[in-house]
């Protein structure tokens, strides 16, 4: 038996979000589904990095299994394609350790979020960016991230259905840049508590639009009142981007 | 009545293209749909510059039909977006004289056609770009496409299925250019035969690729046999892209 660590990426528009569930078209789902197949039916069970909810797409979600197959892992793309969906794309399969773990062995996550900010809608972009109509300032937005950065309690930063007892975490970087005509919000930290990039990029265009004045994110911070904070952004707009481990 | 010209932008994955027909969502049905809701039910029918094939996008498809609502141009996108689905999208809408028609008072169209040339597969771009994963040569091609430029008879380069006698078309600029990861063919000429330009791109590429000699372009063109041009390519990497009318 040997474990094999995979970097994925897929096109969340039409999935229930990553994790298996009865009813409902998964990544998890597609993932063992494929695998069992490769495997002649035998079971193999694929662990993440982390979920995704139903439309939130992956450019670098790393995954787990194990596997007694005698196929070289650079030819692991090849043969996991002929047996998945064209909206889960196989970006690199590499052996690994049997320590490493793809959930417990994370030391830090980059995620995206694209904003359309374009004069109007883009039917290309639709399931890709979130079109936002309303003109933004991005330096009070800028100024408003500064109290993100850093080691805080994001209890107002995370959806009130969040079970987790620890709601520390570091965020690390936090950079705001226009490509073109999206806005993109770039957040590297070493954990996510449920929604918080999406509150993050709500509560920040909330800032741009002068519904939230940029200096009150410091009293919405230290409340630990998810109602203060903005809206969480929509799902479809949000990447996982990147996942970090210590040999990497 | 008054006759009102729109442009229109849709993503073509889910339309077995643009022409009405008796099964299968199409992008005149869907428009005629939204027209005869907006007239409580009298039907409205809709011409187009012309029709596009099942996966094939517009980014400026242009229509006309006739009305007599009252309502002012400007405010025609919002009213036929309550009614149209997300995947088309009405760029404008104006008055003009009731001679205008949309498909027969075009002087100029233009396509873009988009072949992702990045390392690996990008599934955000499957249903938007071809994935062509061989190098090209792009010097063979730009010679290659100077014999395409002009006025010429296009016998070779159009489906055997066309069924229009005078195949003689002249293209007015054709451009190949690079935007990140994505050849872009840039076509612009006075009408276009049946799958045109897609075999235009599909000889290019197989000019780019060495399997066809860049001079032999004027030998295919002379003897007006569409087996000597190369493959058509693929529906979706391709855009009716702007339509020119006289007075515009």
């Amino acid at each position: 038996m040997k474990r094999l660590k995979s970097t994925i990426a897929y096109d969340g528009t039409n999935f229930e979000g990553y994790q298996i569930q009865p009813n409902g078209r998964t990544v998890q789902g597609e993932l063992q589904s494929a695998l069992n197949q490769l495997h002649k039916g035998s079971k193999v069970k694929v662990y993440a990095s982390g979920r995704t909810d139903a439309g939130v797409h992956a450019a670098g979600q790393v995954i787990h299994f194990d596997t007694n197959l005698h196929i070289p892992p650079e030819k692991w793309p090849y043969a996991m394609h002929t047996k998945l969906p064209a909206d889960i794309r196989i970006l690199s399969v590499e052996e690994v350790p049997s320590s490493f773990h793809a959930r417990f062995s994370v030391v830090q996550k980059e995620y995206r979020y694209k904003v359309w900010i374009g004069e109007r809608q883009d039917v290309f972009q639709r399931h890709y960016t979130y079109f936002y109509p309303f003109k933004l300032n991005i330096a009070s937005m800028e100024v408003a991230k500064q109290y993100l950065i850093g080691t805080h309690d994001f209890t107002s930063f995370c959806s009130s259905k969040t079970e987790i007892e620890d709601k520390v975490r570091t965020i690390y970087e936090l950079d705001i840049y226009e490509e073109e005509n999206v806005l993109v919000f770039r957040v590297v930290g070493n954990g996510f508590l449920y929604n918080m990039v999406r509150i993050i990029v709500g509560t920040l265009l909330d800032v741009g639009r002068g519904k939230i004045n940029a200096n009150n994110l410091t009293t919405i911070l230290k409340e630990g009142n998810r109602e203060q904070a903005g809206k969480t952004a929509p799902a479809h707009g949000l990447y996982l981007w990147n996942v970090v481990y210590n040999d990497n």
